[in-house]
């Protein structure tokens, strides 16, 4: 149960119940969402923006939050799972390119704090190719991320445990994106 | 100098620099601002809500989100930065509510991480009188901060030191808000 009483609580896990309490904020939420993971104007593909936002919400241990966006990353990325996994348990080992790993390692600071971020971080990103707007973009997702799962798990809400069940919420989201989400029709699907 | 490349960098400290790099993802960031720290359908005060922006600012050493935020919240509590330092090194002696404190409380909480906030702590703002909706607009505020301040430090911007520099921005967000702020327009003002 959450701190606060949500609608249809038990149909609405994480951000979902959240966003059914408060419509006013969950627009701009879900704007921020879709411009940042969603966007096609963007030179990071949207499987590599969910897994940033995967790879945060994995290190603030947001179940809800690394649950669905890993789902949304797997659907991009037609992966089984196995990727994900291996992602947020060590990215530097893990089969993707050399500028992924130096954006997650930015993210990862970022997920510590701002202050944590350091120039030769910046520096091996950009010698790894990345520009100025992926550089911007990855340091907003990870600081977006820092709030999504700080509002999903401070005010208590509860979140299913088996991977499974987020998958076609994941793929929801390939397909139709966040900014016309709107929990209350959301219930069942 | 910031980590990337920023229009007119040397007059666009802080976040404003950021939004005039990417006014893309500026709009969502300040309806989200909006909505949270200025409607006026809120039981929560102008000026108690930019208060725990300041609070969360302060906690996670954001200088310029602390300075810009803190004058907001001088500007509509007819502060002379006496009142808003006090809180910022303990709220618990400052001479506001009972119901502040015990929502600065979850706010420091939810700064440190989601799930640092505690049943206790909710209870005791609700025993202060605090509503659900009051409950959760803290946290996202709180939430947001996090994110606010790791969007501004991540990117390594620069911030003025003078806190007299901020007054005039506070009144001008007491008078103007955040939904239709233009950052290049914003230029010596």
């Amino acid at each position: 149960m959450a701190y606060i009483t949500i609608p249809e609580e038990e149909q609405l896990p994480g951000i979902r119940g959240l966003m059914a309490f408060r419509p006013e904020t969950a627009r701009p939420l879900n704007a921020l969402a879709e411009i940042l993971l969603r966007d096609e104007n963007n030179s990071l593909s949207r499987g590599d923006r969910e897994t940033i936002a995967t790879y945060v919400s994995s290190q603030n241990d947001c179940l809800f939050c690394q649950s669905v966006h890993g789902a949304a990353a797997q659907a991009y990325l037609e992966d089984d799972g196995t990727l994900i996994n291996q992602i947020k348990q060590n990215y530097e080992t893990a089969p993707v390119s050399e500028k992924l790993k130096t954006l997650l390692a930015i993210a990862g600071s970022v997920q510590k704090g701002g202050k944590n971020v350091t120039e030769t971080q910046v520096e091996a990103a950009k010698n790894a190719g990345a520009t100025d707007k992926e550089i911007h973009d990855t340091v907003l997702i990870a600081a977006a991320f820092s709030m999504f799962n700080r509002y999903v798990d401070g005010l208590g809400t509860w979140a299913p445990n088996d991977p499974q069940v987020y998958i076609p919420r994941g793929i929801r989201i390939a397909e139709e994106g966040y900014a016309n989400y709107d929990p209350m029709k959301s219930i069942g699907k």
